[in-house]
């Protein structure tokens, strides 16, 4: 029984979700339906890609994820499937896909184009429906990989936003804020260490775009309430947060912002 | 293993629709649940009735379809479950089942007097939980429809908007708008092949209140970003969007306002 | 096949509900998954507790009921696994369990220490994912209560407001307010048919904050639109409703607001 879960920016306010689960159900009748997320920005691409690499390893190998955040719908854009370290993803090629498949160590990527699985009629506003749904009903029901179409090595890549070594420390930025009004950087775990190692443990500190600091913690609660706190999210980042509060809100942080992290001075 | 779709205005921040899903999983242990929308605006008939007409027909027959936006609960207002094309429908005697009781070619309707069937002790305010839920349980476990209440053909019907011809083209009117702010009209793909039949495939044009034109395009990418322009939608109606924003904010358009579908000037 | 309901503040906008399923299928693939609400406010323990109360009842024996609504995670306070009545409940050790926990007859509460079932690495921000989905998990699969860590009576216990005799009638509070606006308060059925005993069943009457009353009627129609009125809600509990609209947003009611219930004069 394949899991399937859903990425979409279509909210959940109208029957959208809704008809792509019963074409899934009509195509795939045991499958497991999971939403990840409706909530997507309308065609933030970005903030999917990033949802999608969150979370995607936390499923079982075999899982098919299927991603429709698409701008381009009804234009030339292809539409891809791909299996990457046993997972399953299949989304439109406008990068939305790319951030998984670049974590992945083996990654096969096919270019959508066995017309004989969409639904028909073929609609120009809905390939969720029509076309990303039957394909990935047919993968999770069992289908292969190689029937929807050639090899590809040819599709839309987001470039990840890479961390920049300072003179003293790193400069990340914010790539996504949470529902809490959390924001969450670039900057890794193992970045983190590098920088606080030799000041032993939890010694560093993060400087904000306005130049005031907040300490690096092991936890929102290492902090007093309403205070601002560094700490490693649970995606293995650096975030930004305000206890009992909303970091975005207070202290001002959009996406794209730059966060530096250095040792702190003793 | 029947599925079981539910479309309310409960929301999605109270535990109404949780606890609807409880007594269900009680009594049909077995079926696949499926939310259509929770987000209803509350007691909007119209809205419902014009979800379910949109979805309905991408589940597999035999689906059960538990529909709850019910103003007139605890008042006199009759219940209904009908059969209609395979689709079992459930939902108060309002008008919101009646576009697709109206769409399907056999319908039986039966009204819901069968008490023993109702959870106890029955509640004045949340028939959604005591009557609605155990009778579609009741059908999605295999119950008879016979079972439920006797045959009625005095129910409540909703007009549906209908389209009327104007000395050039159609003209139709917005009866949905959806999250991306595209306002969905009651236009038919056929309406619109008729009157832009002789010109030459996409050449129609639509006329907004204000007077200003758009053009009729293949999909939301025909134009540039920023541009407004017709499209037939996913529920093979005419919606008007703007690439990339929000056709619903930008051109002031709401539901009841008339949309002129007219043969381009050539 | 167990059912596991799932409450959260996590809202819907991110991907955090969706990892923490992923988590649960890895470890109990066949279970039914239900989602009670994901839209707790930040931080609110009262309202989860309250909706964990509303609700479990409505589900079948052997239900794990997983409520993440932890403000504290990563500080010291402790992880609770009980079963209560059949039911088994997972969550921090905060109050967000102990309303379902007192109203149940037979009740054994154990505090989670068992790390050989948590998610490793355990991050310090995100204990759903890592403590108690596993946990909750392993009991849907069914793991034994006893295994998860040493039984303990000594929990943080939310105190229920309970309603005071008042020279006439009774006065209680506004404890919840729902998605309609209806402000649900913590007098009871029994309470309201002890006030109006021996008046004739319903002719009892609310007193408003405001001083203003309106009438206790058997639903929501007992008035004209636009008028207020009590009504014993789905719950059981007194609330205040008017009838198309919204009665916090009109009548100003807000959490803790006192409401009287008395005879109405004859």
């Amino acid at each position: 029984m394949a899991i399937l879960t859903l990425t979409t920016d279509f909210g959940s306010r109208d029957w959208f979700v809704g008809t792509m689960k019963g074409v899934i159900l009509q195509r795939a009748p045991r499958v497991t339906l999971v939403d990840l997320t409706h909530e997507i920005a309308p065609g933030d691409i970005r903030g999917a890609a990033f949802a999608l690499r969150s979370s995607c390893r936390y499923f079982p190998r075999g899982t098919v994820h299927l991603v429709v955040v698409d701008p381009g719908v009804g234009s030339a854009r292809a539409a891809l499937a791909a299996r990457t370290d046993g997972h399953m993803l299949v989304g439109p090629d406008n990068g939305v896909l790319s951030w998984v498949v670049a974590q992945g160590g083996s990654t096969i990527v096919r270019r959508i184009e066995n017309t004989a699985l969409f639904l028909q009629p073929l609609s120009n506003t809905f390939h969720g429906r029509d076309v990303f749904v039957p394909v990935a009903a047919y993968l999770a029901a069992g289908g292969r990989l190689g029937q929807v179409g050639p090899l590809t090595t040819d599709f839309v890549r987001l470039p990840w936003p890479e961390v920049k070594q300072a003179r003293k420390g790193v400069v990340g930025e914010v790539i996504y804020v949470d529902r809490f009004g959390n924001a969450i950087t670039n900057v890794t775990r193992d970045a983190c260490e590098r920088v606080t190692e030799g000041c032993g443990g939890q010694s560093g500190r993060v400087v904000l775009p306005s130049g005031s600091t907040c300490v690096l913690g092991a936890c929102y609660a290492s902090v007093q309430a309403g205070r601002p706190v560094g700490v490693i999210g649970s995606s293995g980042l650096l975030e930004i947060a305000i206890r009992g509060g909303n970091s975005v809100r207070r202290l001002g942080l959009r996406i794209g912002h730059p966060i530096r992290l250095e040792p702190r001075p003793s």
